[in-house]
């Protein structure tokens, strides 16, 4: 592989969603054993002024979503943010990959240098080239949520572990012969 | 910027850093200002049985010196952790700037088809090229353990969000004219 706009969006961050998808799995297992209702853990939060699951995963989403249509040179689509159950958050994130997917390789010729203006919050806008924006915004963004995502099941109780996390990253990582 | 291994390690993942080493002087102005022993934060979990924030910060540290060394085809150097405060995290994370930092760009080149081969725990082993190496273990890993850093700050009560997580992207938002 390359670090091309590509490969990292399609071959790095879908996989990652892939890996939280199935954490979402054993939180769905978890809660169905504790005889939690399966909305506290979407709606847990690490503090009452952060986002609460959903939130994360919705804005995870959205930053590799945003990315792929920014990078080629499009206004991304817009998905509601309606998720409430553990469910509705896997379909969210094979709603994302599914977008992300339907961009080809050929759609990124020139993203690194393309030049990205992007509308933030209040007055602020994001202005840079492709590369810093994937690098310095969508890179940090993303890993955040998902991180975040993963720290509020683990605070809960949830038994899951790096190779969760990276459960994709099994594929180059063997026993010493 | 390009998506060189050199941009994302000097130019996207020092930075981040340096943006954290500022939210640890917010946390140690939190400590003193609530009198709080400047060892509980340094030593505060999100969940018995996950790593305490100095070794979050520690493992982030390790996972961008590491790369720094490993895809300039060289042996890491060790770094010991012994860190028991905010003040000795801060020290961690210059002392790892420096070292990456010493690397010019040029020890990186062809660092993206380089083979890496690099031990883990127990028997395995992780074996693949550069650019696979920094972008599913190196970015994935770095950014979990400074998010979880900041999450376990933010969970403890300290007063900081996405503009001190990202307190280096300033140079690129700005108001609409």
């Amino acid at each position: 592989m390359s670090l091309s706009v590509h490969a990292i969006l399609t071959e790095s961050m879908v996989p990652m969603l892939q890996s939280f998808s199935a954490i979402l799995d054993k939180a769905a297992a978890f809660a169905e054993t504790k005889k939690i209702d399966p909305t506290v853990l979407a709606s847990a939060r690490l503090a009452p002024d952060m986002f609460p699951l959903t939130r994360q995963v919705q804005i995870a989403c959205d930053m590799l979503k945003n990315a792929a249509a920014y990078l080629a040179g499009q206004e991304p689509q817009r998905f509601d943010d309606n998720e409430k159950t553990l469910d509705d958050l896997k379909a969210r994130i094979a709603k994302c990959i599914g977008y992300v997917e339907s961009f080809p390789a050929s759609a990124y010729e020139g993203a690194e240098t393309r030049k990205i203006v992007m509308p933030l919050i209040e007055k602020l806008v994001l202005e840079t080239d492709g590369a810093q924006y994937l690098a310095d915004w969508t890179i940090p963004h993303f890993y955040f949520h998902v991180a975040t995502a993963y720290d509020i099941l683990r605070h809960n109780g949830l038994d899951i572990g790096k190779r969760d996390y990276l459960a994709h990253v099994g594929k180059f990582v063997h026993e010493r012969g």
